[in-house]
C-alpha cells in the first residue's frame, strides 16, 4: 500500500474500480463536488516574522466588480503611492532610475550602484505587473529596482501602454518594440525578460509574439506568478480564493481588469492567456509562486506545459505566500531573488 | 505599481508602513488571522477526465483520532486490497516482483520486461508510503512497479519493519541496511532512492542517516510529497485541510500514525521530520506534489531548504492533485513519471 491508510483508499478505489469491488472507505464517499467548511487559517510559524506581518490581513468579502470610476480612482491612488514607494527603495538600494524612450516606448533605465563583472554585457528587460491596468510611470519600476539591486545588473523597465485608452495588444506591441531596439545593441542570448503577475503573463506573451514574428528570443525568462489564464479557469482560483490575502478573488477588480485589457478579444487568445499558446522552443524559464497564491494554478500549469514541450523550466514555490509576496519586505524576498538571479546567471550568455 | 491594484495594497502597506501612511485599503483590513468561508470547490476543467474522477469524492468530516483497533483493522483491509491491486498492475505493466532478502531485510526485486540499455548498471531503491504504519508485503510494491515500468529500470523495494511492533528507527535502520548491501554490488552514483509520502520522508531520512554514518550517498533521489514534518506544522496542513481528498486532515489517522511511528521520540527529530535536518551535501533531488496536497508545504519547505543549502533540487507541482494523486490512473501519472525518470536519467551515473 503506497500512501497513508486513508490517502490510499479513494485513489485505490478509483484506480481499481474495474479490478476490485469498492470497499468501506473511511473518510471517502462519492460526491459530485467538494465542500470545504469555513475555517480560520493560523499564521504559520514556518515563515519569517516579517512575512507573518504581511499575512496578518484579511480580504473584504465577497469581491464585487467595481465601477469604472471606482477602479480608476483606486488605480490613481495606488500609482501615486507606488511612485513614493519607488523613491524610497531607490534610495535604500542605491539604484538609479532614468526615464528614456526605446522603439517609441517610454522606458526606465534602472541601474544598480555596481554592476557585476559577469553582467557588464548582460541586460534584463522588465514588464511590470498591475493587472494590465495599473503601474504607469516610475511607480511601475519597483520590480526592476529589486532585480537591479539583487542581481547587480542593468534593467530596462518597459512602461507599456494600458487601458482604458490602449487595450490589448498595445502592451504586447510595446514590449516587442522595446525588445527589437534592445537586440540592436545586445546579443539576444545575453538578455533576459522578467515580470510578475500581469508582467509574468506579458513576459510569456512577448516570447509567443517574438516566435510568431521570427525574432530572436531572450536567453532566459522569469515568469513570476504569471497571469497565464485571464478566464477564471484553474483550480487555485477556487481553492485559494480568500486564502490569498493579496488578490483575494477573481470576482472583483481582477475579472474587471481582464475584460478591460482584452478590449473585446477572446480572453483565451494565447497572447492574452499564454497557457493556451504553443510554448515549444521557449528559452529556459523560471517560475515563482506561493502555496496560498490565487495564481498557483496559473503558474504550475505553465510549468508543466513547458516541461512537456521540452523546455528547461524551474519552479519555485514559497511557503504560505499569497500572490507575489516574494516582494514583501522579508528575508524570503532575498531568497527568491537570489534563486532567480542564479537562474539568469546560469542561462544568459557568458 | 507592481501587481494588481488590490494585490499591491496590502503588500505595499506592509512594505512601507514606516515610509508611507496606510491608506484606504480596498479589500484589506487588519486582522490577526484569516477566516475563509465555506465553499464548494468545482471539479476543474484543467485536468484529465480520469483525474476528475479521482477528484469527485469528498472527505468525512471532521477527522477524529482512531482507536488502535480501528486503525489496525483498516490497515489490514487496505493491505489486502493493495496486494490484489499489485497483482493486477504487475500483469498490466508486465513487471515481475520477486521476494528476497538483503542485509537481513525483506525486499522485493521488481523488474520490467525490458531494462533500458542505459539502465543496465543502474538501480533504484524504493521505500514505500503508508504513513509508516501500512504497506507491508507485496502490496507495498505498487510504487516500485510503476517506476520499473515507466523507467525501464530494476527497483529494489524495501519492506521495512513498522509499528506497532517496530517503531522508529526500525524503518530507517532497514533502509540503511539494504542500501549498504546494494552498494556492495553497485556504484552508489548509479543508484537512486525514491519514495512517496512516508516513503518520501524516509528517503530524506535515509540520506540524513547515511551522512551521519559517513556512507556513500545515492546519485539522485526523488522525495514525492514527503512527510517531512510529522508535527502539524506547515501552512498547507491548514489551507488544504479537506481540500485534499486523499489525506483530508492531520487530525485523524495521520496524527495517530505519527505518534505510533515515533514511539516516544520527539516528532521534530530530523530522522523523523527531515525538514529539520541538515540537507547540505544532498544528492540532486526531485520533489513532486499537487496544488491541493495536504503536504504541499511539506514539499516546498524541503525544496527551498535544499536550494538554500546549495543542492540541485527540482520541484514538480501538479494542477489540482491531492496527496500523491500522481498515482491516479490518469495521463498525469505518465507525465509525472516521465519527468521523474528523466531526472534520474540526467543525474545517475552513465
Amino acid at each position: 500500500m503506497r500512501f497513508f491508510v486513508f490517502g490510499i483508499r479513494p485513489i485505490l478505489v478509483f484506480l481499481t474500480l474495474s479490478l476490485l469491488r469498492p470497499v468501506g472507505l473511511g473518510f471517502a464517499q462519492d460526491a459530485p463536488a467538494h465542500t470545504v467548511p469555513e475555517r480560520t487559517l493560523p499564521i504559520p510559524s514556518t515563515v519569517s516574522p516579517e512575512l507573518q506581518k504581511a499575512m496578518a490581513r484579511t480580504c473584504k468579502m465577497p469581491g464585487t466588480p467595481p465601477t469604472m470610476v471606482e477602479l480608476m480612482a483606486r488605480i490613481h491612488k495606488a500609482e501615486a503611492d507606488s511612485e513614493a514607494y519607488v523613491g524610497h527603495i531607490q534610495k535604500d538600494f542605491d539604484v538609479s532610475v532614468e526615464e528614456g524612450r526605446l522603439g517609441g516606448v517610454r522606458i526606465y533605465d534602472v541601474k544598480p550602484a555596481v554592476i557585476a563583472e559577469e553582467n557588464r554585457h548582460r541586460l534584463l528587460m522588465n514588464v511590470h505587473g498591475g493587472g494590465y491596468i495599473s503601474g504607469r510611470g516610475v511607480g511601475g519600476t519597483s520590480e526592476a529596482v529589486y532585480m537591479a539591486y539583487y542581481g547587480k545588473i542593468e534593467v530596462i523597465a518597459v512602461d507599456y501602454r494600458m487601458p482604458p485608452e490602449f487595450p490589448f495588444p498595445a502592451a504586447v506591441d510595446d514590449s516587442v518594440a522595446v525588445w527589437k531596439e534592445i537586440i540592436k545593441t545586445h546579443t539576444p542570448n545575453d538578455v533576459g525578460i522578467f515580470g510578475t503577475s500581469a508582467g509574468g503573463g506579458l513576459t510569456l506573451a512577448t516570447v509567443l509574439r517574438l516566435k510568431e514574428l521570427g525574432l530572436p528570443l531572450p536567453g532566459a525568462i522569469m515568469a513570476g506568478t504569471p497571469w497565464s489564464d485571464l478566464t477564471k479557469t484553474g483550480d487555485s482560483y477556487f481553492t485559494n480564493e480568500y486564502v490569498d490575502n493579496a488578490l483575494c478573488t477573481y470576482d472583483g477588480d481582477l475579472g474587471a481588469a481582464a475584460k478591460l485589457y482584452a478590449g473585446g478579444h477572446d480572453l483565451k487568445e494565447p497572447l492574452l492567456s499564454p497557457v493556451y499558446g504553443d510554448l515549444s522552443g521557449f528559452p529556459p524559464t523560471v517560475l515563482v509562486t506561493g502555496t496560498r497564491d490565487l495564481f498557483l494554478s496559473n503558474t504550475v500549469r505553465v510549468h508543466q506545459k513547458l516541461l512537456q514541450s521540452g523546455v528547461e523550466a524551474e519552479l519555485l514555490v514559497f511557503e504560505a505566500q499569497s500572490h507575489a509576496q516574494y516582494y514583501a519586505e522579508a528575508p524570503e524576498t532575498a531568497a527568491a531573488h537570489q534563486e532567480v538571479v542564479q537562474f539568469f546567471d546560469r542561462h544568459l550568455g557568458r
